[in-house]
């Protein structure tokens, strides 16, 4: 389940234009409230936050642990969750796991506020 | 309790910079993960999108009971939730309780996405 990408349609107005003011609804909050629940969490905020300032843009798990002073299954966790919510992509390299920021995808949760 | 406002100076640069690429800081994250949360309920967005699209900027609480179908006590949580993450404004008059958008409160949450 990727929920940004599930996202895209819904809020791109060339498919399900909303009436002239009227609110967001209750679909679109669902799916819309997913992501900020993917985000209202200071370790996945923190896991975000260093993948993001990776120099090589990607960062494997076994450097992910020791920041955050977590156990792995606990990092696999809120890793899953940020995957699922369309926020980070996974990629295997031969042991280990390796994760990057899903293109414009800060960019497209940031635009939900702004779209509200 | 009021989070956004709580979040300016940790995040201004004037006052705590962060050093140059380092992820974000346990506290930080802490506070910012409060403001996601609040916007994690499909109910709480749902208002806040109401009360964005008011043409007079502020709607009675009165009036936002009915287009959620949800009891007066519940959206009452919700909009004491959305006040206390600093995202909207209440304001006394008579009986009733109007609310508005804290201003540039959402602008200042899509921008902690930004400068995760």
């Amino acid at each position: 389940m990727n929920l940004l990408p599930v996202l895209e349609p819904v809020t791109d107005t060339s498919c399900c234009p909303r009436a002239g003011g009227a609110a967001l609804g209750a679909h679109e909050a669902k799916q819309q409230a997913l992501v900020f629940k993917a985000l209202a969490d200071p370790n996945r905020l923190r896991l975000l936050s260093i993948i993001k300032a990776a120099p090589t843009g990607s960062t494997c798990v076994c450097d992910l642990t020791e920041p955050l002073d977590l156990g792995q299954p606990t990092v696999s966790h809120h890793l899953k969750v940020l995957v699922e919510a369309g926020l980070l992509h996974r990629e295997k390299r031969g042991t280990w796991a390796y994760f990057s920021l899903a293109p414009g995808a800060l960019d497209r949760a940031a635009s939900l506020l702004a779209n509200l």
